[in-house]
């Protein structure tokens, strides 16, 4: 059979179920494969060998008793270094807290527990979750595990570095303007990005406490549901009750018309132009949407100024005023908020309510809208990140909305496109996610065959 | 037949389709009350009689020509003089803004006048909307029509005063952190607050962009659904798809364990006791709900810095350091955010996320929240206003979550109950708003009899 590390959720419990494989097996495939890739990789911060060895022993005797907890049991998973584990280092990606040693699990981790899951160790993640490359100067330059010297992109850098490279089934990640849906473009696999507020944040580090979320990346669809499915605890009842979409017949998909605004890399434009050729041959129906108080460039602005200055409250009441131990590229964005003066800063929140509001009010037109991830796909280590990678990932942020990044295609490089649904729709849209996921394999497969082309004599 | 501005929206209507009354009467009905009883009550800053009359004779010929426009034709409606309405001034209760005159209707005013509604004129309101007693040093000391030298709460008290004394048949206000709703259960009528941005707050002028919310208020819970829902244009199509619930019998209601912390008047206790009764009467699951971090007086000075801190921004650029022409009260208010400083502002927007955050979870366990609108009931004008007014309305602000005010009982003067739902929810609510209403109807008639018996010899 395959190597156990090269299954995904699916596949691991029906292979625990079958009894062709156990938990102990899973989990030291891919505690095999992290020795053998992660020096090059740097994906993982902290290696929890021991206590994953342990979980997974319990998993295999619940399994081998006929009495597992449920589709995450056994199921080797990693999480971001932001996020508390019991017991284990949580850096946050920054030397200023190299030491800091949580007691408790964030719930979110405890909930993981609870569904059996085994805890690989933590990853590894852009300094203070505010930037997108990963190239960690204290825990690793992060790699993308297709293409030698790339950054897969951040800040949850390592979870989807880890996730693509096998070295976890998946992983949970942090998004305040893009920080899941980022590096799961680059790398290749899917993420999701829950409502504010449905996935608790308790635990972990903050970098803006108004934007932050938790979510889980993944390798299919389904596994991504999940995940997402075990952490969406507190839905709202009112939203648990509204079924599914079961095609993409008559569902209305809205294309923002401020798009325009953003320079899209030829890769990016023709797979997103492709995605929504896909979507309109299953059905859909694709209208523009017009987002008029949402200029890309000013609300990504506004957005990281208010991450400045959120996580400038929290490092400064931590660190102190010196902020002692954190980078000089940190420090300088935390400084900035301060300088940039209260009426900014004010000015700032409005924008992202503005945008927030007609988010909302485009949900009235369409049931969910469709964009690209990132303008462009991953670069080189070293070169200069560009300005607007979070520019289509923060929208969802901004309207506290539920968002879920798909990859499309990979030629020669990733590129991923995103589904937004109204806030607190999240179980309908991961279930609306599957069944775009169904009608872009298409292009995939067609991107493979490309490559394979190319790569031929 | 009673005077036509005895009659709600239903009555109105029905009365417009029977032939039995005309929109022109209507109207003059109304202005012949606000000419008599307006010099005192101080409700309006601005009657507009030429445009109601001449609107009021539009929709006589179209319900004469049997082509009305919808449930709100012909009625005489008025709107806080904080909203837009072309042509006439629009002064946010300040003299800073005497001589304002938008050129353009707001619009939810605009929306209005597609429905056929005759716009009586513009309301009083505390200055600036900052502010829960609407004694206006400008505009005049608005008094609650239910008893002599009393507030009718504010900000939106012009509103709740006119609804309330008849001198029209609904109204709009807006509602930072209870400014429908407080006015409302001053003054017993009904009052509604969307979920932020389902109502469009363009053309308003701001308190808290982040916070601010039109809303309606009317003398019956049909009323006040039928205004609602003209606004209500763009909701989601996730939440239109929701049935409504149809009876009280199985929904789960949740009372804020945080309410201990709030010093009820014995009357509001007594009432809300009352109403809790009525629930489980009529077949609700009537549960406790923890809301952590709710802590309803700092969560208020959060609410309340932030409203500061945005509407400086807003005043500021508009008149000046100086800020010429608004009161100095006002004027200390809106110092106040800078001279507290950066950190403690965004500390104030990191309380309200949280608490919106826990108020979204809350919903994952109840199909709506209650608690009492206010924590007292109206008080002479002159007396210090509770610090603690709005502490039950914010949070609906604080979770960007609809909530409808009823009047639960007038025994002497009115108290009020609120629920609240998850944010999206608007449409079902207004249905079981109306649910609630029926059940607590024997609470008002008992009230009533009470007083009876206390006015005979």
């Amino acid at each position: 059979m395959a190597d156990p590390s090269e299954l995904g959720i699916a596949a691991l419990t029906a292979a625990f179920t079958k009894g062709s494989l156990d938990p102990v097996a899973a989990t030291e495939s891919c505690l095999a494969r992290i020795a053998a890739q992660d020096a090059h990789l740097r994906s993982f911060i902290t290696v929890a060998a021991e206590g994953a060895r342990r979980e997974a022993e319990r998993s295999r005797r619940r399994w081998a008793a006929g009495t597992p907890l449920g589709p995450l049991d056994g199921v080797p998973l990693a999480v971001k270094d932001n996020i508390d584990a019991a017991g284990l280092p949580c850096t946050a990606g920054t030397a200023a807290f190299a030491t800091h040693m949580p007691a408790a699990d964030a719930p979110v981790v405890a909930c993981l527990r609870r569904a059996g899951a085994v805890l690989l160790g933590k990853l590894n993640m852009h300094e203070g979750a505010l930037g997108a490359t990963t190239d960690n100067a204290v825990y690793g330059r992060c790699m993308n595990p297709l293409k030698p010297g790339y950054t897969p992109g951040g800040s949850s850098g390592g979870s989807a570095a880890a996730v693509a490279a096998r070295l976890c089934a998946a992983a949970l990640g942090t998004d305040t303007m893009g920080s899941v849906r980022v590096p799961a473009a680059y790398c290749g696999v899917y993420g999701f990005k829950p409502t504010n507020g449905a996935i608790a944040t308790d635990g972990v580090v903050p970098l803006s406490t108004t934007l932050d979320c938790v979510g889980p990346l993944a390798r299919s669809a389904a596994d991504l549901a999940v995940v997402a499915r075990a952490l969406l605890v507190d839905m709202p009842r009112t939203f648990i009750a509204m079924p599914a979409h079961d095609t993409l017949a008559g569902v209305r998909v809205g294309v923002p018309r401020q798009l325009e605004e953003i320079d899209l890399c030829v890769a990016v434009g023709a797979g997103f132009a492709g995605v929504l050729d896909r979507l309109r041959a299953a059905g859909a129906i694709v209208v523009p949407v017009d987002l008029p108080a949402w200029q890309p460039g000013p609300a990504r602005r506004a957005g990281l100024l208010v991450c400045e200055a959120e996580a400038a409250d929290y490092y400064g009441a931590r660190l102190g005023p010196g902020l002692a131990g954190v980078s000089d590229t940190f420090a300088s964005m935390l400084r900035y908020a301060e300088r940039a003066g209260l009426s900014r800063v004010v000015a700032a929140y409005r924008t992202i309510e503005q945008v927030r509001a007609a988010c909302f009010r485009a949900f009235a037109a369409v049931d969910a809208l469709v964009l690209p991830t990132t303008p462009q796909p991953s670069f080189p280590h070293g070169a200069a990140a560009p300005a607007s990678q979070a520019d289509c990932t923060a929208l969802a942020n901004f309207a506290r909305a539920p968002a879920v990044s798909l990859p499309i295609a990979a030629d020669p490089l990733p590129v991923g496109v995103q589904l937004m649904a109204a806030p607190g729709d999240d179980l309908r849209l991961l279930a609306l996610a599957s069944l775009v996921d169904r009608a872009v394999e298409p292009l995939r497969a067609a991107a493979a065959t490309r490559s394979e082309a190319d790569a031929s004599p």
